[in-house]
């Protein structure tokens, strides 16, 4: 018997929710001695991912909407972990492998379905293994097959990335450069801004919540923006409207992800009023969610040769914001839905031996 | 010497431009024994098309824009013109001719320049000759080349046409239908509305101007809508936001042309707040204009091929809207621009011999 403890989804928030009282941190007690479900295994978890869209689950479930967390049960997400006993025999002890979605705990058991839906990590050059849930992960594969797939980058254009210091916003910027782009990014802080120049490779960028984007794209871009990324907190809001401003003719604007625009009433949301400029310039605007056609299954292998090699040479940095230990989990949770990370937030639960 | 009426651009309009005023019409003498301009012709015009797209050429003069209409000379647009006289080896008297851009008068002489960029009718099942200025012209390319190059359309799919009584809605209507989809349109008057169903076999309709468009879209499309196509007055307004509200994952949204919404002051503009939706549910959303590679390019043989057989055979029908008369061409083209057109407006000059 070990104590284990988990992230729970105590209580729905309304609003904005509150560690300790939505999200709580309970211990209960773990039997790894005790044999795995038929055909599935017991696993230690080491690295759990942080995502946006953890925030649409924490709501009463809806049936038209992607499920919602079971109240009372631990909080779910992709998470990397190491089979301690196995009764499938696509796994050993000791694999160290990827779960699309695993209850955020320190042990846990997977039933023969669960355990099927995981896989070995292909980890040729021995890179840390929480990449695999950031930029060789579901972001990484995000951002790879959407630059590619719609934004469709060329030799000296540039490109505006919104929530430019994110998971996503860091890989987008690393592929763009690869590319030979100009690139620019919006954050929360000004603290960010001062990261993405110095620290992050961008060649400008600006405080959102505290310059006009219509001002600071014009100031920045002063010859126009050829790709925007939209990957913001409010898909649809200003800093599009001022990317449709200021793009040029064939621009391509990538719709990526939200977050809190799906809980804006409708009298708060944002009115793009410049949408005829799509026309004028002959602009297109794609949305897309991670499983279409055309996204992973065409990356995805491409994406894992590339990045893995480029991380290994040193030529592509994974940035991570990673909170420490599992009773930290809810506010480390919590602080990415404010936008408190730069990088991939991911928890560590306990390191791979 | 013949008399040669032609309809002037007589002064830039303040707000909306008034016939006689603006627009007034000229009588002058022409020379029809004269000889042409060297390696040019002299021609009679027949039929001269009105575009929404002429609104953009009554105004000042501003570089950055498309040019505007010479004050104190005729109006121009594309045409339907036969030679009368021939300094250039590529016509011959009695040739009937399209040019893309004549002066609306009765006679006209043309440079070596303006001659060699116009085209013998291709015209194999002698249809009238104005079609070539509405189906087998601009708009019938326009239409036909978005609606697929964009649209995509599939049998069994819903289609949501605005401005749909106009020269290009028309044609997508019909395009639309044989591809087996099912086709909404609206329209500026309850007439309107009547002849989409009893006359052009729209399966429903709605007025714009009286029934707020999410509530007809949900009335009219309860099952959602595939693909939008935006040939509105305003684009980018409340129809776009009702299109977005209702349109089905992986919909499509053409962007075609404009009238209005470049003349609206920014605070009269139409704020769409749904656009998160376009993220939400993979829509892309894709504007362009007639020259833009993919479009009249890649599909103009396919274009005249299948529609010159499709009218021949009275399996497509052109709607025309025909102002009788120079005369009259200051009203038909103002007419246009108010909507009271259905169908391809046309001016007809003189009638073809």
């Amino acid at each position: 018997m070990v104590q284990n403890k988990a992230l729970k989804y105590a209580a729905h928030p309304s609003g904005k929710p509150v560690a300790g009282v939505n999200l709580t941190i309970e211990t209960r007690e773990f039997d790894t001695e005790r044999p795995p479900p038929p055909g599935g295994i017991t696993v230690k978890v080491h690295y759990v991912s942080f995502d946006p869209h953890q925030r649409g689950r924490m709501r009463s479930p809806n049936p038209s909407h992607t499920p919602a967390f079971d109240l009372g049960k631990p909080v779910t997400n992709s998470a990397i972990l190491r089979v301690l006993k196995s009764d499938n025999r696509k796994f050993e002890p000791g694999n160290v492998i990827y779960s699309f979605r695993t209850s955020t705990e320190e042990y846990t058991a997977m039933s023969k379905e669960e355990a099927e839906a995981c896989e070995i990590l292909d980890n040729r050059f021995n890179l840390p293994a929480s990449y695999f849930l950031g930029a060789l992960g579901m972001p990484g594969l995000k951002a790879y097959s959407s630059l590619y797939a719609v934004g469709k980058p060329k030799a000296g254009e540039t490109i505006f990335i919104s929530a430019a210091s994110g998971a996503v916003g860091q890989l987008v910027r690393q592929l763009a450069k690869r590319e030979g782009l100009k690139v620019f990014g919006s954050v929360g802080s000004d603290e960010k801004v001062d990261m993405l120049t110095t620290k992050l490779g961008f060649d400008g960028g600006f405080n959102y919540k505290r310059e006009n984007a219509h001002e600071a794209v014009g100031r920045l871009m002063p010859e126009g923006l050829d790709i925007y990324y939209e990957n913001a907190i409010q898909v649809g809001g200003e800093q599009l409207e001022a990317a449709i401003e200021h793009i040029n003719d064939f621009g391509r604007i990538v719709g990526c992800g939200a977050i809190s625009q799906y809980n804006l009433p409708p009298e708060k949301q944002y009115g793009v009023k410049n949408l005829w400029q799509i026309v004028q310039r002959s602009v297109t605007f794609q949305g897309f969610i991670f499983f279409n056609p055309g996204f992973a299954d065409v990356y995805h292998e491409k994406h894992q040769r590339d990045v893995q090699m480029w991380l290994h040479e040193g030529s592509l940095k994974a940035v991570e914001h990673v909170t420490y230990g599992i009773e930290n989990a809810a506010e480390g949770l919590l602080g990415m839905l404010e936008g408190k990370n730069v990088g991939k937030p991911v928890l560590q639960v306990s390191e791979l031996p």
